[in-house]
């Protein structure tokens, strides 16, 4: 019932998934925070040999992403969205738009846009379209309307997710992001009032998780892909 | 330094502050739960004997309000907002808009609508406007924007709060409530949203308490008349 | 920017967003809790007149639902997901799942269920695949693989949401639900576990909201759809 | 519906609302955090050659202050409030007391103050004044009974602003801090405590958030402004 | 090093701790919920042959009272208390005023004042002193300096606990109650903001736990009646 | 890797894990609560059939325990822990106490004991052994001792754990109960508080299991079974 | 019905209540935390002006303190408890026992033990008796019944609250103090469980206050006092 | 009824429970958090002294460790599990195996694993084999069916405790860890999680606690050794 030949490589310190790009359609992604930059390498150098498509790792610190490059050739690293990436795909015709409510939410959808881009699809930026003057974001509909999803990242109450939810017909994820402070309870009042938003069908991911909501990109492509 | 004759009355079951309606304003309201249909008659009875303005008990279920009407005439019950009133106030020139953003807030924007109305603020009922379409609140833009302040009842994820905050330059009240379910927690959600708005100068009272709400308007039609 | 003409209608207790059948493919769903029969009747009369597609009210009790069902022709009353619905779509390309993890989570699942077809959508129930017992999921992994979507529903721990999540490729809509006692409280334990699933790429709606899953896998057809 | 000319100006990183000053009668304020002295002094460039009114800029320490003050003339630091202005506004008719419960609570009190003076309100400040003695509060009544409106700072239990709340007919503006420990809850439980309060017609603000009490006060004096 | 001789009487469901008295100076108290009446006069009718002080049973409702009196005579039943006592005390040389914040706190204070009672202290009830009127509590300064305990109940935010404690020396028991609705939390907020009262020295005890504090009291009449 | 050959039933309304008896050792147990006695009948039929251990429904409520009995035979029904059970097995060689710290515990101490016997082991039931009075369960010390393990019951602070696990050397399952009120928060102070035990190697099961408490203990004698 | 005179200074920066030695029999206590040590010093020398009795400053840090006692002679720092101490009062004719659960406990114990000893009670330190092994607790017991109250300090699940409670008659008042972690929640869980503690008339203070548990004690000698 | 003669040794600082080895078969053992490299060094030489078992420190900073032993000869320090170990123990017939979902676990995982082997348990350590990748566990379901115990350690969603549950029918332990961001709350997801897991029969101990899971481990072995 499972894979007649499940794909894993022990490296000791990790067990690697290479069946992942199989079964997902992208190699297993690294998480950065608590890897030394031998670990990371040496999962990366494995990814590369193993799977075909583009290699990853999120939250990648700045000296790390130095020393990682160090030993393995032909990434590229990306300060704001803390992205190490070999391999990127292209070309594939999804469009996602990454819409930040603030200028504090820039991180959090740098990494999602990062991701995105890195995988292959199609991004379009939008930032700092708080709800507060509304005209911001009337301002973008029609490039919102055109996209085939929208990632909607926003902190303190979240509300651009509703907005944007009634806007637009094309699935809305939500990445609630930990910018606020007080009731703001980093990140869990926006990840609630996402959850709760009146306008239907949306989805949300965990709180500053802009990987989640690209991969979450990645399987709507992935349906669309399947199709033609 | 206090009041040289502090106005308390004491009924045995309660103490009644006589003085408030010179301190505030308005004479004590009645708080009706827990209370029985002879305590809240008693009450009323003597407020309207030491004070002049409007006497108000709010929550009263019906079959209460019903004893209680039996008992002191002159008196009028709302069953949607539950208030119970006698000598209503008229005449104040303030107007407030209390608007509902969907039709299961309707029970605390009635509450909000009827103590203010008591008390003789001038009132705009705007109800069913949440923002997943965005162009039922924008229709009343104008209406709100002729207000000396906006009361915004509203659950689930609360957003409207920001939206009308963006909107008008006046003071913004907003009221959580507990409609909704999951992950909206009973209005804490919408709660700690309204208080994370990115909407500056929102002010926010307890869940479901469309009095609270009144009262604050309350409060600045007082400023105004004091200026006059 | 705006609609040039929004369609907005004032039934006096509700105001309906005739518009929304235009911007997000569907017309606005009645929300059952809170709402008289009558209410329900005149919300549905309105949108039959005014909007072309499938009209729907969920969680609606089946006494209210007999009542309405007597004011307005045509509609048919499903008791487990408590759905009423008339003029209901089909034949939409787009197949989704609905995997439960246990017979307490049937309820939530057949929202989802009969929501999604009510839009339209080609539904495959799956239930009762925990994964105390893995053998239960693995036997349907093909089922799930051939599918658009996959729309899990489970309470408790809800680990299944992690597990189909890596076993398919396509998008998965977790829902949250209410059941088990104690630490589980009532589906927060649920939501969280799912946002924090280690399974890259699934998103989450709110806890019980078998309505939002179905409404998110509506979202993801319409991009199917506006490709063809 | 929305404004004719909506006037946004987009610097790349950011996208500013001029159009705030027209609807709520002050240009947008920079909240500093998470921002550089370069992107700080940029927005502040195009407000005040945008809008005419104060331009403010909450929250900024005090090397980046001292880098923006570089970059952009005539503007002015506090230490205390961490707030830098540009063009302060003056003679507002509107007077408000801030009144701090305890020594801890001066930061936020001191940026309520300086935000309030900024855009050209009359304050007076109060402090230590907690109800653990209450000849202190009461030695002020009168001083707090000749303002518009009253802004109340307090941590731990917050129960000065249901004290003050009784003494005032006025808006009283509650501010909850995070000072105090343990069962504390950094903010949480004043919060908590002043959307409970026994005073009718408090209403609250976020946790620390001098700032919106400030702009509460704004909006209060729009209110008489409008009168006039 | 435990007693010589634990007296420890096994009734089957139940294992009194018949040494109670001699170590703590009352009888073990029976808390009534989830106990039949057969239960309760069980135990009672055990402690009353085996220990010679007050025996009580807390939270009793009507009808199980009333069973319980009809198998165990000489028991009187409060019905505002619930509490069910036999060979109530008197006569000890301690003064404890019980004070409630509000009317809906009754239920709370009438326990403490019950138990205090029944447990042979002198207990003066003061009713409705919320600090929303600061003169109600100011006027009963004097009967609260005069005694050797305070108790405090109070709902909602709670504040009357740090009020009294700024104004007696002797030792202050708060009790926050679940009265009040939204941010009352069922009595967290109140517990919450007595814990972090700024007045020193203040105790606390459970939510509606008028017993937890009468028992309390009791602790240190017993340091009197030791020093004598 | 999976089991050859998966033995599932699938009655329509749930998909039975046959296999569980031959992983776990005892076929799946039927969750009662959501399930009708019809569904509970099938259920259980299907599982006397295809298994050979005892076969149990947890949490029946007394009415649709007598219309399962009146369909399936053989079975019993225990009020007090309301369990289901057919064909119990006996004579395991294991000794578990289920030790109760109050009577308000013993419903759920009732539905350890019940499923612990009915599984075979031998169950020695210890009641109302509260901390407040030490002697009580210092009585016990030489039972407790004596045991294979020890299952503690206990709400409020579940101190109890503590004080047994410090006392007995063998494994120690805590079930948290939600007896109490107030701060008691329905069982979650208890099951913090056995989580922070200082008693080390304490386990803890969920709030009122006492059936996961006895599953615990199955596999406890699982392992010795193993070994024989 | 206030103070005929209330006395009180204001220090600009603080607006010191002197007239609380009256009140309450202690000089106002200064709280370190966001002082700088010329304010300290400032206070401390208007207190050692207008009142008699000790002076203290409690949480200050080691050097904040040593500026301070250069600026004001007399006084006495102690590091563990991070207590200043100006004029201690000695021979008060009241035993407190000070007993802490473990070694991480101490720092909280200690400043319990050092402001009791500073305000002149007799002081018993008990070090290290958590309830995992009960001798160690009943070892010390007949130290603890000779007491006129005992202060709990405890972390984790604080169960020896629990078990002192049931061994002394004497006033319990239970510190919960941040030591632990995961499931302590930083003292919460300490706290919820010494509040449901099933031995009655323990009291409880916020989390790691050992301040407040002393001022307790204080209030409880008072009582004392005042009969004789 | 407690030990005829309890071994106590007070240090002045520490109170050791000498007769704990007795008890439950282990030393005490040291917790080194808030400890000097003294304190932690005069510990252990005296439980070397007294008692014959193991002695263990645990969470040991480097440089801490590095200083105890160079007071205490014989030790040991493992640095990624942050043990301090001086006479370990060996050979004890008991099979565990320590489970972790993702590399991020292993310190916990270390900890664990260390802290058995210490005590003698026969350790099998199985990394990485979180859930997305089912194949992973499948691999080792074998390895896990040989053992006596299996501690699984998780962070996240904890679904790995669920599917190691339902694979195995000894005990399992499951040990939250507090990796992961957002709703992950520090453990709490994982934590709850867990103790909700549907897996029959599963136990938990707190965030984080390796220690912990070795020590219930370390209890379950007993039994065995009891049996023999």
């Amino acid at each position: 019932m499972t894979d007649p030949e499940p794909r894993i490589l022990d490296l000791g310190f990790a067990r690697l998934d290479l069946g992942r790009e199989h079964r997902q359609g992208l190699p297993e992604v690294v998480y950065g925070p608590g890897k030394t930059a031998e670990q990371i390498a040496a999962i990366v150098t494995a990814l590369m040999a193993n799977n075909t498509g583009p290699v990853l790792a999120t939250r990648v610190a700045p000296d790390v992403a130095e020393a990682v490059l160090a030993q393995v050739a032909g990434g590229h690293y990306q300060p704001e969205s803390r992205l190490l990436c070999w391999r990127p795909a292209s070309g594939r015709d999804f469009g996602v738009a990454v819409v930040a409510a603030g200028t504090s939410d820039r991180p959090v959808a740098a990494e999602a846009a990062a991701v995105a881009a890195a995988i292959g699809l199609r991004v379009s930026a939008v930032h700092d379209v708080g709800v507060a003057g509304l005209d911001r974001i009337l301002q973008v509909r029609d490039q919102l309307s055109a996209q085939d999803a929208v990632i909607v990242v926003a902190g303190m109450e979240g509300a651009l997710a509703s907005v944007v939810g009634g806007l637009v017909h094309c699935p809305v994820i939500a990445v609630p992001t930990s910018t606020g402070y007080g009731a703001a309870l980093e990140g869990v009042t926006a990840l609630l009032a996402m959850l709760t938003s009146c306008a239907a069908g949306i989805t949300v991911v965990n709180i500053d998780s802009g990987f989640g909501a690209a991969m979450a990109a990645h399987r709507l492509a992935r349906v669309l892909e399947d199709r033609r």
